[in-house]
């Protein structure tokens, strides 16, 4: 004969799969030597073992239920049924993960038309006792009988009309008492029997439901999307009623035992005296603030002090406690872990690790990673928010909330800006041409484009919120206009953009900043000395990189130098080089471009000092330099001096059906050397000037896009070649290493090869996920809706590494790489680097850092700890 | 003391890495009995201890040669320097392969100042033996003593200047007299010492000549080129001279055992008598056929036939032989495989084997499997292709040659071709459009695209002749032009055009045809029963499947079912269902279309009857089907009955920037799952069709670009259910099978779960290729010259299996797929599947078949017999 029943002394919170999660709690509290009203619990294998008989309790079952049952009534000194101290308790359900959909609770369990009455005298208050007796008839009808609700809320509302009165609170006790007899009416004519009179006969038939409601569909439903086994079944917890509403030493309350919204360390909560917790819902009286019991109760006060302070210690967490006060005496209902908003958890772990209540492994453990980003960026009034018109949602491409001003293009936003506009800008998609644009934006919108496309990166990138690819826009760049479902939006007028949810609203909206947060900076401190794993940001400017820094990188893994030949002059002779007819022609553009990359690398030299830095040569095709619109051929053409049939000829040259996959990366350094050589020129004379300022500079130098271990052999020759040259002619030394992307399924399983001849290993998982997939990220909207929603895909594989596959080529890439190399140093520079989930996989395969938009790093930091210690 | 020196007698073929080629081979002859001059061979270890000996030859090896040259003397009964029988060798390099570069041959060696008047006496004649000395003088000085060949050219012009003579052949006994006395003056000028009239000091001067060239820079490129080791070094031979042109019993000629050009098992070859092999290289007097020579000398025919009998069956194969008669006596000078035409190699081994000579195996293995191609296309008329002048050099796409008119789209060349007409369709690269030009055409010319190209793909499923990418070409189809280098070609010019080299010629060239050759044919038959894979083929049609299973394949690898969409009616429903609104719209269009389908799929078959058949779902994307130029939008939205500005923006809406990596293959089955669903329909309803006409079909339904496991379940369960539900209504059973194209990395290294639900895996190399390498094939002209070049590639992975990469990929699929599925059935379709090299590849990792283009079904019999026979 098994336990089927546990008196709350006899259990305690291990017990969480047989006790459900609030049973092994209340356990724990009791023998914690907590005043808890006793009570017990009937196992998830009571509720096992009764589908198992065919929905039958069996006898034993029933018998262990009147022991404790026994029990119960010893320690309270009342009595089921009983004349002058009747027993009523509370039955509720308990299962191992809280699930919505299931049976929640019955109060009161045990009342009766006697006991009502007796009721009524202990607590010299007839009207609430009849309240009680009336909610139980219709709570039991509900969830065990199955009566409508209608039934009952339609004979309230007769009662109230008759009445005359607004309120349930304006019946009177004579009122309620009819009520009660026509509760019990409705219950018979549904039933055919009537309302039990029996507490236990209640009591079994309220466990059964409990049991039964374990197979509802609502809780089928949530257990299928939450993956929770069928088999664990649920506990029901069966508990003594105590009363706040007892009298005037009597009542109840909610509390936290630090300040949820901040973190502070002191009670946070209210209380209503001569109260049941459903009052302080109810809302009709306004409840106290905790701190007034202490005037009111002092004793009561300084008892819950104490115990508030234990519960925290035993948990290690802060609490939120349920409490009730029955005449004079402390009773607490429940415990449990208290939601925080992510200021207050980063206070309250930095606090107890200061207060010695827990380990800085335990605070960096209990910090769910993506909490962070809530910290970094500010976010929109929530009251406000939800009286804002909503205009469409798009992908959530980079965090933050914005109002302003919509502009179209780049010129527009920036001489807004100039005015003191606030400014959001708003495009199809946006190109490098809109940098300038983008940088004075408060918020980026396009129609077009993922969660890594050009405006989402350089957002992510800035710390600039921006909503991407939403598709329920058509923006009109030139009529500067955007049609959406209900209306149109013109230049100039106001939007709201958050970016943590992809959602757009018409009009603004106040935001909220978390600032700045000495807490959370102690926090960052923490994480680099518990983790295996580097954080490198991607990050291409001083700014970016200064940002990065500040947020505890420790280098920076991904400087795209692109990005340096998209503005103005810089442009101009990237111009001049594509058009150029040969090797003589490129030689003047070639120089002018050195100048400017040599200043430009002595700039980013200078903003990473001696923290490593890893530069990627070009990587885009040529043709994203040239100008695409007629009008612009014409504009660029007269720039270049040529006529614009020609300059159109060059372009349909350079034009591809496929550019992701045509002559891009590397592959222009085999055609065409000298640019590539120029870069490692400009990077290693500036290393040298910044060095020679103090700063020692070890450039890492990155080549694109390599395919096979002889590609990267020709290429790195004419970099050494050249960078050897020019450190003869300085007349120094000067310490780099020579690695590559691995961003194409060959690289990954030649790795072994390839790693002969490169210093290191950089994982380009955007690129490497579009291969090994065969997306297109520009073009996969078209069906990675139906992709994601018939669960093909279980997530976007750009956001968060698909390990089957992409991580399956990653790992036999770094077991390759590592067969040559044992010590091979191997990053991930990819979009997903700032990922949780692909950083736990990126730790187990032993990568040694990650590298991602500098805005991710403290999130990554963290994931990166977790990773580690949870290895 | 090591051997350093062999006789003829002590050597055998299997020494050829100790005596080189050459000398292995008189060993053999020697030892077989046969009639060679006696000789002896200083090995390449000789060679090797020279250059270690710092270029000396040691007292050792100069004493081993002595000890032949005595034996030499012995059989000859002859004596070095002797007055009345002087013994005069030849001197010849021999490596290991053959090498051009080396020194060559010197004859004669042994002459001097008395020993050429011994034989002019022996001769009889004085003009031959100074003719002798003179040449001797000059090879030696040449060869060993690097006098510039000029002095000794020009000492000759000038005597016959002063003679007053034309040719060589015209000086008299003494004008060679005095010229020996100039040439021995020359020698003594450059060398500042005498011609050597010691035998033995010429002798051993010319061997070390051998050795140093084995260092000469030729030689030097030739083995970096080839990849022969420095190390091997190389033998050299000494073989006693006999004359041809001692007198009218003497002669010399060469003869092949059998027909090198038709195979005939005919002695075929030339000789003359009183001559020796100069004469006949000369071209002065013609030489006799060699039947001939049975009536003029009938013992030495008879003792010649029977010798040639001995070599054929003692080398296993057909032997081109040098041999001199010398008073009446026959010696061979040198036997060796002799080359032939393709057409004979078949006719020969096959008659070998029928003879008992060799076996099957050795039949097949001794055919190179490309010499196959040249069987089945005809080939220009090697002398008038070199008068024709070259117009440029393309991608040898589809071999065969043809001349004829030029035309530039499908309707006029159609309408040339009805005139009788022979054509040539030139576009700048072709689309599904062009068919019914293409079908028409004789050859078809592009400027771009590559070796898999649609005008590639097409061509080779069509036998018909094919240059693709041809970049030197500027075709402008509006214009009907086409510049190049040297000009212009107008509509209705004829050019030739050789798809087996790549080659474009102005003008007519004749061909040639191999024609139907039974030989062939009967050797075609041998090969399925010597092959552990099976080939079959890659075809679309009726014919295409007709002609692939005359050539043997055992049956269709590959049914694309998109071609289906591209004519007439077709195009026109499935731009209706294109274009449709919503799932009402798409019925009716799809119901024609499953009209359609169902009558091709019975066409299809009808013609494969009982073979295996397997069909691929539509691959590629929507887009593809809509026009791309303005004229065309308007006509089709014509026929549509829709605006313009409508259809444009159905075609905006369905742009893709990487179609490539687009919403194509299964995909459009997850957003669209009806066209699949209809087209298994088609092909289920014909199956029945034709099964109850006496042929039972199992159609092996496959689904290309699956990605996950997930995306092949959902697809399946769709097509499953539409199957069971025709053969429901039908009243039937059929069999089937659904597996999957693995052409996307992903798939390769999640094969074990794809293959929980795949009945078969089939690779596509094509697409597998680009994402595995991240190229594009419409894109990779731009820089793949130069990655040839480099040497970056080692050939066009598109055309020859990338092992290395795509490679480890497919060996990972196997694996894993046979994991889930031991038995699991797995073949490749992609261009490859025709290449020997790829096919070795695929035996090497357990496939069970290759498909390809039906005109490369016998090279690929071919291939995958020898990837058995020599596994």
């Amino acid at each position: 004969m098994s336990t089927l029943v546990y008196l709350f002394e006899e259990g305690n919170r291990s017990m969480k799969g047989l006790l459900g999660g609030k049973g092994a709690n209340l356990a724990e509290m009791t023998n914690l030597g907590l005043p808890v009203p006793p009570g017990f619990t009937i196992t998830t294998a009571a509720c096992n073992l009764y589908f198992k008989e065919a929905e039958k309790m069996s006898p034993d079952l029933i018998k262990q239920i009147r022991i404790a049952i026994l029990s119960l009534e010893e320690k309270m000194n009342r009595k089921f049924d009983d004349h002058e101290n009747p027993l009523l308790v509370s039955v509720r359900s308990g299962s191992v993960f809280s699930m919505p959909g299931m049976m929640d609770t019955i109060l009161n369990l045990g009342l009766n038309d006697d006991s009502v009455q007796s009721l009524a005298k202990q607590l010299n208050d007839q009207r609430f006792a009849y309240d009680c007796y009336r909610r139980l008839i219709q709570m039991f009808g509900e969830v065990v009988k199955e009566i409508p609700k209608a039934k009952f809320e339609n004979a309230l509302e007769k009662l109230k009309k008759a009445k005359n009165v607004q309120n349930d609170t304006d019946l009177t006790a004579t009122d309620l008492m009819a009520l009660t007899e026509t509760f019990k009416e409705i219950y018979q004519q549904y039933t055919k029997e009537a309302f039990p009179q029996q507490a236990e006969d209640q009591l079994l038939l309220a466990v059964e439901a409990v049991f039964k409601s374990w197979f509802n569909p609502r809780a089928k439903i949530y257990r299928d999307l939450h993956q929770i086994s069928e088999s664990l079944g649920t506990a029901v917890n069966i508990q003594a009623m105590v009363f706040g509403n007892a009298g005037e030493t009597s009542g109840t309350g909610v509390a936290f035992t630090r300040n949820p919204a901040t973190g502070e360390k002191k009670l946070f909560g209210e209380f209503l005296l001569n109260a049941q917790g459903e009052d302080v819902v109810a809302g009709i009286r306004t409840p106290e603030p905790i701190a007034d019991l202490k005037a009111k109760m002092p004793a009561v006060y300084q008892q819950f002090e104490k115990l508030a302070a234990q519960l925290e210690k035993h948990y290690q967490d802060v609490q939120d406690i349920e409490f009730t006060i029955e005449n004079g005496k402390l009773y607490l209902l429940q415990t449990r872990n208290g939601k925080r908003t992510a200021q207050a958890a980063i206070q309250i772990v930095v606090d107890m690790v200061n207060e010695g209540l827990i380990t800085k492994e335990e605070a960096i453990l209990s910090i769910d990673a993506p909490l962070i980003s809530k910290l970094l960026h500010p976010i929109f009034d929530e009251v406000n928010e939800k009286k804002t018109p909503l205009i469409a949602t798009g992908l959530p491409a980079s965090p933050g909330a914005a109002s302003g001003k919509v502009y179209f293009d780049a010129v527009s936003a920036k001489a807004a800006a100039e005015q003191g506009e606030k400014v959001i800008l708003v495009r199809s998609e946006t190109s490098p041409e809109d940098i300038e644009g983008m940088v004075v934006s408060e918020a980026i919108v396009t129609s077009r484009g993922g969660m890594t496309s050009h405006a989402a990166v350089v957002a992510r990138g800035m710390g600039t919120c921006c909503v991407a690819g939403c598709g329920q826009l058509i923006v009109h760049e030139q009529e500067k206009v955007i049609f959406y479902d209900q209306g149109e939006i013109h230049e100039g007028e106001v939007i709201s953009v958050d970016g943590g949810t992809g959602k757009l609203y018409l009009g603004e909206i106040p935001t909220q900043v978390a600032g700045e947060n000495p807490a959370f900076k102690e926090f960052l401190q923490w994480l680099p000395a518990f983790s295996d794993l580097k954080v490198r940001a991607n990050a291409d400017t001083p700014r970016d990189i200064q940002t990065a820094l500040d947020f505890g990188a420790s280098g920076i893994g991904l400087v795209r130098t692109e990005h340096m030949f998209f503005e103005g002059k810089r442009l101009f002779n990237m111009r001049k080089l594509i058009l150029a007819k040969d090797f003589v022609e490129r030689k003047g553009p070639l120089a002018n471009l050195l100048k400017i990359q040599t200043q430009d690398f002595e700039a980013i030299f200078r903003a990473t000092k001696e923290h490593a830095v890893t530069i990627r040569l070009l990587d885009p095709p040529l043709h994203e330099f040239l100008p695409k619109t007629e009008d612009e051929i014409v504009t660029v053409a007269g720039q270049m001096g040529i006529r614009p049939d020609q300059l159109s000829a060059r372009i349909g040259e350079l034009e591809e059906v496929n550019p992701m996959l045509g002559h891009r990366g590397c592959r222009l350094a085999v055609t065409y050397p000298e640019i590539y050589e120029m870069q490692v020129e400009a990077m290693i004379k500036s290393a040298i000037t910044v060095s020679k300022e103090g700063h020692q500079i070890t450039p890492e130098i990155m080549v694109p896009l390599i395919g096979s271990k002889k590609e990267l052999q020709v290429i790195k020759a004419s970099l050494i070649k050249k960078i050897e040259e020019v450190l003869t002619v300085e007349r120094v030394t000067l310490n780099y290493t020579i690695g590559t992307m691995i961003e194409i399924p060959r690289a990954c399983v030649t790795a072994d090869q390839i790693a002969e001849e490169a210093d290191f290993f950089s994982f380009g998982t955007n690129d490497l996920t579009q291969l090994t997939y065969g997306f297109s990220r520009d073009d996969i909207a078209k069906f990675v809706g139906e992709y994601l929603g018939k669960g093909i895909l279980p997530q976007d594989p750009f956001q968060s590494l698909d390990i089957e596959g992409v991580g399956s080529l990653i790992r036999i890439a770094v077991e390759k790489g590592r067969q040559t190399k044992p010590n091979l140093k191997i990053g991930v520079c990819g979009e997903v680097g700032g990922d949780p989930a692909s950083i736990a996989f990126f730790k187990e395969v032993g990568l040694n850092y990650v590298s991602c938009s500098p805005y991710r790093v403290p999130i990554a930091l963290l994931a990166c700890s977790h990773a580690t210690l949870k290895a």
